[in-house]
Order: structure tokens, then sequence, then C-alpha cells
């Protein structure tokens, strides 16, 4: 055990992302796998008996909560990518985080990081779009998936409008201009006044183009994510940032040195 | 007046595309403009008076039939952009053309070009869109525009769309694969069962991007229109041809060498 | 056995491609694989005893040839996908169909076609390309890559860019317009004429941009080879259509429907 | 004269970014045109006579420096898009800036704003290529313009490429992968060890692409400048923020807000 490598847990290490995660962990320099758990395992027992700093999470909706608990009071940091989180789940966390970090020093503190996606050129254009969107007249999104997917739009496109949306707003722009009178089912979903249109078709994974106009001039930002091979670097960085960002926090964005 | 090029009258020369249909006729090598008519001018008269082998017509819905059979009556060729055109009034410049040729020598025919669209980039984005689609598994088409524009999608889309359905339907293909559930706001116009998409932006002007996916792989063609001047080379090309198509001749495709 | 199914052998049925070849024939409506041959096997023995009537050979550039003299000794048409094909062996091949074919009723000839490229995209990428070009004043070519290739451009990318430089001879085009004094260096390889560019990234597999350019409008034609199940349909449309076109064919292009 | 308006002058009103800057500036709200200076006309007495607050300078390498310290000396700020700025000239501003201030309060303190390119998509698309090249082991650049152009690769290429591989070196990144052995010339011009590919295609204008490449994931950052036209509301920005910036400024990206 080398003694400055940082000691990792992947709980939910049997699923398909625990996997890589467990893969990427042994392989990146300065970090250690020291537990795989999964289904059946008593993860603070887990966490502690191995000695883990941080713990990944790769589960399920139904556990994941209980999982960062026991986390929390096997005194590791927690990594999170499962989905399922609410305003209230979150909020027992900070909660727990608050009563844990009271009894540490500073630079023993715990930290949560929930990441709804680890993909950093999904994380990347959603932040860049955020930032662009007050400087344009228009701005639409353009979500594309393979054909498989049940829900259109993508949850990152939604995300990515919503942020569009909300820094239009703090900058005083009204609507994107739209002259349109008939068709409006070409137009596209409509999310907090930003368009956003979901192409699906076989051969793709999950992409994203974002689309800001104006008078002679257009910016796009694109992301592809082909493979899920591409949520490994995102999920190591954490691993890294969690241990200096004490208490909760939420999107793979504020772990970014994006100044 | 040099005696091998082709006389060319212009009718509706003052409007934006007849003007710039004229500047592009006096530039061109192997055309010369000798007649430049608009509202008020008896285009049968002007065509006869002048010469003209080849009448270009850019004037309105409500009279480019009429300019039709006045041109034919006065022995020219023409090579219409107006749109308005439907089955009834095609079908009348088929019988006068029937008629007159009728009288006339095989290479004496006369033709009619009517083309809803001259931009070479569009007609041959669509067309290879027709011969690709047999070939995949997916397809859907988004049309950006300007946000200015009253209808979605565009009829270029529609007309691409419906050219991809029945070469689906051709080859025996069925609709392309969409697991959609929840969100169909977001999938866009259903066009003969091929999804399209319109996306409104100031900046743009005309555009059209057709994807095609198979289990890994992608096709994309995009049409980029910047500029009315881009429809100037479809306008000589048809100039140039319309004399040795006789009857008519629907969709600039027709005189395109693509074999 | 279906009585109606196509027989198929594959050569060099253990290597990457063969193997993915044997999965596509046998998961194939009409087809039936017979044989998997590879290192050390007999190839004309293998496919008579199997009574194979189309050999798929995806083998090396040292024995591909030999492979196909002996397919055709046993009676067999023969789909190939393998590399270093020149003139001269080519040649031999023409005459060896010829003198087999002689003793051959017409609807029993036998045909050899050999294809660089099995993926769809690409060559209906290339061959609107070829298509396309006399129509533009400027035409590049941009190829995208993973890092780990070792030649540029790429030979999908010559190979494009011939074709686009032939037409534009043929069409009685100069060199595309170009001012640029400083900085050669940036303006790519020059195939024919053709301006070509090579970009390697990590993430990317086989990807190409053919751009067209007028005044005022832009054609852009793109293909994306994310993964080697793409070339399976073309193997599969290779070994149903190669039993109808006696001789040798050089390039799945003349396979396609595109009239 | 609105008492609240920003006063601006334009000095090179005769010029074509001189004469859209004039027409910008009065069409704007909270801006008023004040003077129009050109050629043979006092720069300082123009400012100071009509009393404006802001000047912007769009002249000529040979005068722009001389008209800056004019301004300065007028008490006004300054907007600069001419080029053909160096470190010394700058130096000098800097300098005069430093001996004005000092005698000024802090909030009437001059500003100088000296911006290479006021096109807010290509100054956010450098912008955010700067902050996402350490997060990605593959970056590149490809740049397309008209083929009037004389350079290759483009100022802001250069400026983009230069950005990019000073981030990477201040994370600790090597140079991007790169397995070529034949075919450099493909492979764009070293910009600081970034390749960059020039594109020349007539319908262009002036567009930069930036493409950074993980394991199975790409970002891609696009701009396109279709119209002279676009780089105004970057001028208007300008205008309004160089008041609250004493002392030189290099960069429209140094006042937009992408905290």
């Amino acid at each position: 055990m080398s003694s400055n490598a940082i000691r990792v847990a992947v709980i939910g290490a049997a699923g398909r992302m625990g996997a890589q995660a467990c893969a990427a962990v042994e392989q990146a320099a300065g970090l250690e796998l020291v537990a795989r758990l999964d289904a059946g395992d008593d993860v603070g027992a887990g966490v502690r008996d191995s000695g883990a700093q941080v713990a990944v999470d790769f589960t399920v909706p139904a556990v994941t909560e209980a999982n960062v608990h026991a986390v929390l009071d096997a005194g590791a940091h927690a990594v999170v990518g499962t989905t399922g989180w609410d305003d209230e789940s979150r909020g027992r966390v900070v909660e727990h985080l608050a009563r844990v970090n009271a009894d540490r020093s500073d630079d023993s503190a715990l930290g949560v990081l929930i990441a709804p996606n680890f993909g950093l050129s999904a994380v990347l254009a959603m932040t860049f779009a955020a930032k662009a969107a007050r400087y344009f007249e228009s701005a639409e999104v353009v979500e594309l998936h393979h054909p498989n997917k049940v829900d259109a739009p993508s949850g990152t496109a939604r995300h990515t409008a919503a942020a569009i949306a909300a820094a239009r707003a703090d900058a005083g722009l009204g609507p994107s201009p739209d002259a349109t009178e008939v068709g409006w089912e070409a137009r596209g979903a409509d999310v907090d006044g930003v368009r956003v249109h979901a192409v699906r078709l076989r051969g793709l994974v999950a992409h994203e183009e974002i689309l800001f106009g104006n008078e002679g001039e257009q910016l796009t930002i694109r992301q592809d994510s082909f493979d899920r091979a591409s949520f490994m670097p995102g999920v190591l960085l954490a691993v890294r940032e969690v241990g200096s960002r004490p208490g909760l926090t939420v999107g793979l964005e504020n772990v970014l040195d994006l100044s």
C-alpha cells in the first residue's frame, strides 16, 4: 500500500459503471482500490475495515441514500453517481454532514459529491452554455441519442436549457425571437422558454449541441459521449477533489477549475 | 450581340431575385440579357420583340402561370422560380407545351423548367438524401432558419423528408426505430413517418442537415444557404439546360448530371 | 439447410473482421454460414466441400490473391475486404474470371468484388462527393481519426480527394481559389490539387468531412465510423449482390443502387 | 441629449468598421453618438469639443496609437479595434494612463480597452477553449475562411492554439498523442505544439472549430462569423464597460462576465 495514495472503495462494484470505476481506480496514479462492495455487503463495515478514505457509489436509487449515510458514519467521503436524489434526500445528507463535521477539524471535514453526469465534455458544455447565454439573442438545444432511449428530451438537455433560461432571465433577456405561426410541432419541447429538440438515430450514443445566435454570428458547443469509458476521468477527478470540499457538492462542474 | 450567346429575358426584373438574375445573366459567359420585364409590361411582346430564347420568371404566384403561357406563345423556353404552382396549373403548361411542340421540330421543341429551389447545395442535399435513404436504419431531418420565418418545418425539409420516406418504403424499410415513451413534443414533426426538427436562430439564413444512422456509423448531409447569391449558379444552369429538355421539367435536380 | 439461402464461407474467420463477418452472416436473413476457414486450411477444398456459393476473404495481403484464385477454381464467387491489391493482381483475377466464365452459362458466371471499404456511410460519402464536385468552386477534405493511426491522410480521404479532382477536371474546373501567401503548412496535403487535412483526436475512430463551397452556399458531406460493426451491412450487401455481377467489380459503390 | 446616455465619438467613422460602429451606437439604448472623426480631423479637439466620454478607434496601425494618446489627453476613455499594437506601444499607453489617472479620483480614472476581436462568439470560443484544455488528452484547431485570405492560420486560431498550449502546460499535460509517421503535411501547422488546420472555401467568411478528445468523448466549440455586423454587440459592450475598468485592458474577454 502506497502511503500517499488515496484509498478508494467502490459500492456497486459488480454493476457496469461500478466495474469500470474499479478498473479506472486501479489504473489511476495516486489512487488505490481497497474494497469492492455490492448488494448484500455491509457498506459501513466494508468502508471502515478497508480503511477507505473515499467511497464511490454506483448503485440504484433505492439504496444510494442509505449507502451515503453509512459511508459518512464510517468516516469517509462519498462520490455518488447514482440517480434518484431529490431535495429531501439531499437535505438529510446536508444535516448528516453538519453533524459529523462538527466533531472534525477543518482539514478532516467530510464531503459528499453527487454528480448527475461524470462526463467532462457534457459538464463543460453545460457550464459554458450557461456562461455564454447572456450574450446571445437566440439559444436552442439539440440532443441526439440512440433510439432505445425512452424519454425525451434527455436530462442533460433539460438541465442545459434550464441553465440557459436562468442566465437569460438574469441578464434581462426576453424569449428568443421566433415568428413561427404554423408548425409548432417541429419547434421542439419548451423547457423554461428554451426550445429543445431530440434526435434518435441508430449508431449514436449520447450527444448534445447547444446553438447560440446573434446577428451575423453563431456559437455552437457540442459534446459527444461515444462510450461509458468517457465517464471515468470525471469519476477520478471527483475522487481526488472530494476530500478538499467539505459538505455537500452537487454537480461535477463545482470541482472543475474554470477560473 | 454575340451570335452564339443564349438570349435571355428576365420577368420580374425589378424584384430582389429578378434583379440578381439580371446581374448574373449579364456576367455569365455565353448568355446575353436582352429584356428586363416587370409589372405592367406585356410579357409576350417583350419576349418576342427582344428575340429572347429563354425567359426567366421571378414574379408572384398570381401572375406566373400567365407569364409562362405568354412566353410559350412567344416561342421561348421558360425557367420559373416563382412559387405557387399546383397539379392543375402544371397540367395546363404540359398541355400547352404539347400543342406548341406538335408544330416544332425535335430540336426546336420548347421546354419549361419549374424549380422550387435553385440552390445547388440544397438540391444536391435532397437528391443525395433520397439516394442514401434505403441504406440506413434511421433517418431524421433538422432544418435551421432565421427567426423571422413564419412556417415550420421549411418546404425544403418537408420535401426532403417525403423523399426519404418514399425511398424507405420502396426498399421495404419500416419506420426508423424509436423507443420514445415520454416527451414526444421534443421529437419534431412527423412528415410521412420521418421526424423533422426546426431550429430558429438569429444570424442564420437557411440550412438543412439530414442525418442517417446504422449500427456503428452515421452519414450527415448538410447544406447552408448564406445568401440569395447562392441561387444564381442554379438559375444559370437552368437557363443553359432548358433548351435541351422539351416539355415540362420540375426540379433543378433533373438538369444536374449525377450519373 | 434452407434451400433458398445463399451458402457463405468466411476465410480468415478467426481474425477480427472475419469473426464479425461470421456472426453477421449467421444472423442475416437469407444467408447461411457453411464454412469458417483460417490459416492452415485448404481454401479450395473448404469452399468446395462446404458447398459455399460465396466466399468472403478477410485475411492478409500476402495470401488474399491466392485465396481468390482458389475460390474461383472451386466454383464460388468471392467478396474481398483484404487490402494490398494492385493493378497486376487485379489483372490476374480478371484473366482467371474470363477463363472460368467462358465455360459457364451467363447466369452462373462467377464474380469477384474487391472493396477497400465496406462502410456504407464512407462509400456513399465518397460517391456523393464525386457527383457534387463539378458544381462547386471550392472543395476540401478533412479526415479525423484516433491518434494511433500512423499514416496521414487516410486512404479514404485520398481516394475521395482524387475522385473530386477527377470530376473537377472533367467539368473543366481549375483549382479551388486560394490566395494563401503565408502559412502553407496549415493548408493540408495536396492530393491532385485538392487540400486534405488530417485531425488526430483521442476518442475518435474514423471520420471524413467533405466541404464544398460556392458564393453564398456550402454543402457538407460527413461520415462517421464509430465501430467495426458498421462494416457488416456492406459485407452482407456485397455477399447478396456478387452473384449477379459476373467479372471483377472494384468498390462497393458499384453494387449500390444510386440511380 | 439624454443626461444619462454615454457620449461616444467614433474615430475612423468613414471606414467600414467605423461606419458600422456609428450606426450601432446611434441605435443603442443608453449611448449617444456625439462625434464622427476621420483622417484630417484633430482627434483631441474633436473628442474634447463634443464632450465624448468614450472614443472608439477603428483606423489604421499607423495612427491608432497617436489617437489613443490624444483621447486620453482629452479626458476620455478609449476602445480600440485597430490592429498593429505591440508590447512597446501598449507600454506607452500604460504609462500615459498611470500619469493621467494619478490626478483623477478612482471613479473618474480613465481606461483603454484594446480588442483584437470584437466578435462575441469568437472571444467566447477562445475563452472556453482555454478553460477546457486542461481536461482533455487531445486538442486541435480547424479554422475556415473565404479563399481571399492571404495568411494561414488565422490570428484567432493562432491565439486559440497558444492559449490551449499554455493551459495544457500549466496542467502538466504533455503533447497530444499522435502516432503519425507518414504524411505530416496533412497534419496542419504546429502552434506551440497544438495542430492548427486552415480550410479555404468560397462562401465562407470566418469560422473556427476547436476539438477536444478523451477516451470515449469529444467536446467541440465552434464559432461562425457570417458578417461584420457580428462585431457590433462586442463594440457596444466595450463602450459600456470601459469606463469601469481603469488602466489598460487587452481582450474583450476581460469585460465579459464569465464567473
